[in-house]
């Protein structure tokens, strides 16, 4: 199935105008101040970095599913990115990560899922770079990650957080100790450098990840929100879309009308706050935010939905024509993901559909204990690295 | 196949801000100034009425494909549009209209295709009472009309624009006489009260309406451009999807994104001008807005694609890449029109395609002379109604 243009051109940096930076730069305060003065947002502890020739630790991550959807980056090499943003962490997939030190420079590598991984290896070195300009601590970070999921192919269900989260947890264990690798934060800020989904991913739960232009890279990391997501019923309907390569950041931000869905996302983040994060208002905005997430794509000529995606989209809305209460959400994919506050809905919902969904928990935090096996496998991995 | 959320909630009114709203009003008096300057826009002549008892006249439409979208009115009782727009006439079908005059009130009457039509109907006496009190005229008019179409399913390909056209087109004609039926723009003018679209479908060829908030109900017709529509070679793909009903003016209108796409479709027209009118520079504009105008539609949760139309899509974009001359255009239907400068290119694209699409025209000016088996039919029809 041909689902959107492939080979778009090359995206162009949006651009705002200096009002609305300065707009941004304000709001992203009054919202970062609004969290701080409800005690979610804590400036962040220190830990002295203690690198060791050789060791070896291992980190876990989960995926999210976004509900207010960020897409642009601000800073593209500190992951500042345009806006705020939220998310749940889910257990659709998991991603485990051994990182190993190496005193020597130039020795970064990363290999996924067995195998050697040219963008992740790209994408880990920038990383890297930061985190090592940010710190000071000098030599090379070896990975060896693996991806478990529950579903053989699907496109949309946030598996490069759940890798930034797994490589930040790893990394920070590495070179901070195992205190430093249970502070969510502190994960989250390094997590961000990998990738901006995996800032929210770190601290587990809901999540929201206050960014805006001009943030200190420092102060720049995810906070847990009050949300009680036990109450909060889900499933995915994994699908996936033959677009080989798509820069949905450089698409979406090369829209005209990227700065009225940046500018708009400001103001629904300050009225959750408002209304204290509100799981009805959160499941109805997420809803809403993934047809503008789509729309900014479409205005770049990029259609992510499949016959599928389109058939459980129209699915839910004639579920919620009929009182019904589940909302959808989505990311850049077309796996969609129901959801309610009511089990039983949620349950008559999916007893209407033909495909079968996963249904999806909001894990407890990941845990940094890996299994014997895969030590031994990252072990020989890092053992042929010469 | 499912494409679209089925009963969307009610659309509301964009909100439009005062500046918004004086910047479309003075770059609307610059549009229709230039248009003026260079001898395009010519102001309506007149013409008196002559009515007469139980007189039927004759008109016929063609659809039109739009370049420049419009989606929203600023006026939805005179159709004020909130931009400007431009579209080709073409030959994927033709509206072939009788119109009866009868002197007594309230005995507005529409037989559309051989069938009373509740929505034409209800359309043609808000169109008539508007028309009534801008002439003066007094009494009722009864329609009928055929639409005889080169497919035998498709949404997005005009027909309303055709319909709108060849009812003013036997209402001139039977209100104001021969010359004012063949006067193009003051048709234009009558067609905007059944459907916007109409207004560019009156005017034959490549033709701008240049509608903006504030403009006179006189003055707001379309104007046929110097632009040699022998040079474009097109050539449709019918598709149809199954939205019931859909309010895509309310849709769009609705969408936060609607403003800023209102606003800068003032300055591409103005670009467009101020280069002539160039046919590449039209084209690329139309492929360009055929995705914003998704957009706007998706960003209220409606999809108006099929498996079919995105495939289509893909494939001009992958013919794009290997630097073929081929663009797209498209309304609000799935319909996707391929179009090109060069007939060699169209057909090379045409020739790689599983489909076989229906190859267009820009038609001369539709006809003012019917057959006799339709008047005869019509003849019938109009008899019935007592």
């Amino acid at each position: 199935m041909v689902t959107a243009m492939k080979n778009m051109p090359q995206a162009t940096k949006p651009a705002f105008s200096e009002s609305e930076l300065a707009e941004f730069a304000s709001k992203g305060r009054q919202i970062l101040a609004l969290l701080k003065s409800k005690g979610l947002y804590k400036p962040l502890k220190t830990y002295p970095a203690r690198l060791e020739e050789g060791r070896i630790t291992y980190g876990e991550g989960r995926p999210i599913t976004a509900f207010e959807k960020f897409l642009g980056y601000y800073d593209k090499i500190a992951n500042i990115a345009n806006s705020p943003s939220i998310s749940i962490v889910t257990d659709f997939s998991v991603a485990r990560c051994f990182c190993k030190y190496v005193s020597a420079a130039g020795m970064d590598r990363v290999v996924l899922d067995g195998e050697s991984d040219e963008r992740y290896t790209k994408r880990s070195v920038k990383a890297l770079d930061k985190f090592r300009e940010i710190t000071g601590v000098e030599g090379s970070f070896q990975f060896s990650i693996v991806r478990v999921k529950k579903y053989s192919k699907a496109k949309g269900l946030g598996e490069s957080a759940a890798v930034a989260e797994a490589t930040s947890r790893a990394l920070v264990g590495n070179v901070f100790g195992d205190a430093a690798a249970k502070d969510n934060e502190y994960v989250s800020r390094f997590a961000r450098l990998v990738s901006g989904s995996g800032t929210r991913a770190a601290t587990g739960g809901m999540s929201i990840w206050a960014s805006f232009p001009g943030i200190g890279e420092a102060e720049c990391y995810a906070a847990r929100l009050p949300v009680d997501t036990s109450k909060l019923h889900f499933a995915v309907f994994p699908d996936f879309h033959n677009i080989q390569t798509m820069d949905a950041h450089g698409i979406a931000s090369s829209s005209e009308f990227y700065a009225t869905w940046i500018k708009n996302k400001y103001d629904r983040v300050l009225k959750l706050i408002g209304a204290g994060f509100d799981l009805e208002d959160l499941m109805r905005y997420a809803q809403a935010d993934t047809f503008r997430l789509r729309a900014l794509l479409m205005s770049g000529g990029v259609a992510i939905d499949t016959e599928k995606s389109l058939s459980l989209i129209n699915a839910v809305s004639s579920f919620q024509q009929g009182g019904g209460r589940v909302w959808l959400t989505a990311d850049t994919g077309p796996s969609i993901v129901v959801m309610s506050d009511d089990k039983d809905e949620l349950d008559a919902f999916v007893s209407g559909q033909r495909s079968r969904p996963i249904y999806g928990h909001v894990p407890e935090l990941t845990g940094l204990s890996p299994d014997a096996a895969a030590m031994a496998k990252a072990t020989d991995f890092f053992n042929s690295i010469r």
